[in-house]
């Protein structure tokens, strides 16, 4: 185990090798940039992508790294690979990877549900990192998002059920969703309908819909199953009760969620919550009932915290409460929440179990 | 009374007579197209809003028809007054209106909780107009979309409690707010932030928040306020238990509801509410798992109908079920519901009760 993790913790500063799969894409850019700030990384990073931008040249500290195609990926020599390209790519390429001495971080949905995979957001379940793994799967974007809106209040009591709405911004559907978002409102701008040849979603311009995943025999879409199974997983609790419903918003790249926490035993105080929220780690109350300053998606945009306001007593129900959050689908959705991930599995006192 | 009301329900056809206050206004537009497409109204159609916009023209029927200011406003020979220019102007001008011959159908917030003026969805509870009324209040138009994509499944059993969260569009705020998402979102697509002086609610493009209303002692903003008194009121079920979350979307002018229906007793199959949504009046059925068409504020906007789907049960709680309705909320979030309203109280049937 030491040969794949450990040894690398203990070299010198500036050290850890990185591959990002999946480079060109909306979590990849994100992914270069946070690595780029971060000392531990060399300056040797390697980027793959498929083999349609496979020559492509991206800036990383002064110098222009090329990308390759990952069909002839080679990891050796590689600390940490983060893969951000797709399940089916994830399926093919990590154990390849894995066999070739990296630690895998995965942003896709191909191991999540495994049992033998952890499945990890550092702040709620990060002790699940197990020190003789290599591999760690990032969850999904509405389910990191929720479960850190939740977990300050799950200091406080149990909670027995989750109702949440979802208003998902398009940076979910990747780098190309984003880009329709902005063409077809420039065109709905103009007085024109973009052509929308062969979609799998909706006019987007000004418009809204329900999660663009196919549809499950209980009426689920994969999104909400995904956000139910893993939110499971997670928390280590099969029997939470979870009513979710997502859908797709105009945002560019920050999901926000509508959520109402239901507790098992009693309802905590809003102060209570408001006082646990402030003390935990990458959540920021926003909750200005004078200047009605709440979370918003273009406020959570850029910042790596997830934000939660809007907290109040479910008036339907009297051990629930209410709340807002808004979390940059992009950082803390993915590409942070892997960085993370990496810290921990790099991290010497996880080797050393 | 039939002074009042009967009188006119008697003449000739299109000898019904109508003013519409705040007649330049986002809802007074759709007024306007409504009536001239309704031969029961005469072309003596009278215009009033604010003095600044006195002396404005407007086609109706092919004349132009002069807006007048409301500060003189004459309401003799009216038959029916149609108040859209905000709380304070009905509760002003709507008293003046009726002592001069006119019924009133006000879509402020103005009378709505006053327990004398019924407050009227008429396929919900188009019986609790009285027929020795001369005022009617219309809902708040997030109610009024939540109430007709319930009440199909009101048919089927007792619902105990509501939780809903909404994805509002600007034009809820307005001709000017809906202006402003326009114009915000164009500078946005250009790289500029729009300059927004004195703003009360946050930068709208490609955003969200929460909706800008005061937030009142319990941290509900007045728009949920509204959301749950007035849909007591029009079920006549002041126990009813309602969450409701109100969040702005950047959508033009159709809102979106995400619904949560807990019945009493038990729950109906989905088969059932189907079925129920396609035998009720202003309802409509979307509900395509296989090809992902669900309800959508553009697939609302311009219709009379409110769009219901995404039908399922939830998973959580073995009583409930989950929808999502879509509404256009000029139409029937106002004006159309407006103009079924004065349809109701100049009905002979009601005028000889």
């Amino acid at each position: 185990m030491l040969h794949n993790r450990g040894m690398n913790s203990e070299k010198a500063k500036g050290s850890r090798r990185a591959a990002i799969v999946g480079a060109t894409g909306a979590v990849g850019q994100e992914l270069i940039k946070l690595i780029e700030e971060k000392p531990e990384y060399s300056d040797n990073l390697r980027l793959f992508a498929s083999s349609k931008s496979a020559g492509k040249s991206i800036p990383f500290r002064g110098q222009e790294v090329i990308v390759q195609s990952l069909d002839e990926a080679d990891f050796s020599g590689v600390d940490l690979a983060f893969f951000s390209a797709g399940a089916s790519r994830s399926k093919e390429f990590a154990p390849i990877a894995i066999k070739q001495g990296a630690f895998v971080v995965d942003n896709s949905s191909a191991f999540r549900m495994n049992p033998d995979v952890p499945l990890i957001v550092p702040e709620v379940n990060g002790n699940s990192l197990k020190a003789d793994g290599r591999l760690a799967a990032v969850p999904n974007c509405s389910a990191i998002i929720l479960l850190m809106a939740i977990e300050p209040l799950r200091k406080l009591g149990r909670i027995s059920r989750l109702i949440v709405s979802t208003y998902q911004s398009a940076s979910g559907g990747g780098a190309a969703m984003m880009q329709r978002l902005i063409e077809e409102t420039g065109y709905y701008l103009q007085g024109q309908n973009h052509p929308v040849p062969n979609s799998k979603y909706p006019p987007y311009a000004f418009n809204l819909f329900s999660h663009n995943t196919p549809i499950e025999e209980d009426g689920a879409n994969e999104e909400e199953l995904k956000v139910v199974q893993e939110s499971k997983k997670i928390l280590n609790d099969p029997g939470l009760l979870i009513n979710v419903t997502c859908v797709r918003v105009p945002v560019l790249r920050a999901h926000t969620e509508s959520i109402t926490v239901e507790f098992t035993d009693s309802r905590p105080t809003i102060e209570a919550i408001r006082s646990s929220i402030e003390r935990f780690p990458g959540v920021k109350l926003v909750d200005n009932r004078v200047e009605n300053e709440f979370p918003t998606p273009r406020l959570a945009s850029g910042q790596g915290d997830v934000l939660v306001g809007r907290l109040r007593e479910d008036p339907s129900h009297d051990k629930a409460v209410c709340l807002l959050a808004s979390g940059d689908q992009l950082l803390k959705g993915a590409a942070l929440t892997a960085v993370q991930i990496a810290d921990l599995a790099m991290d010497p006192a996880l080797a050393a179990i």
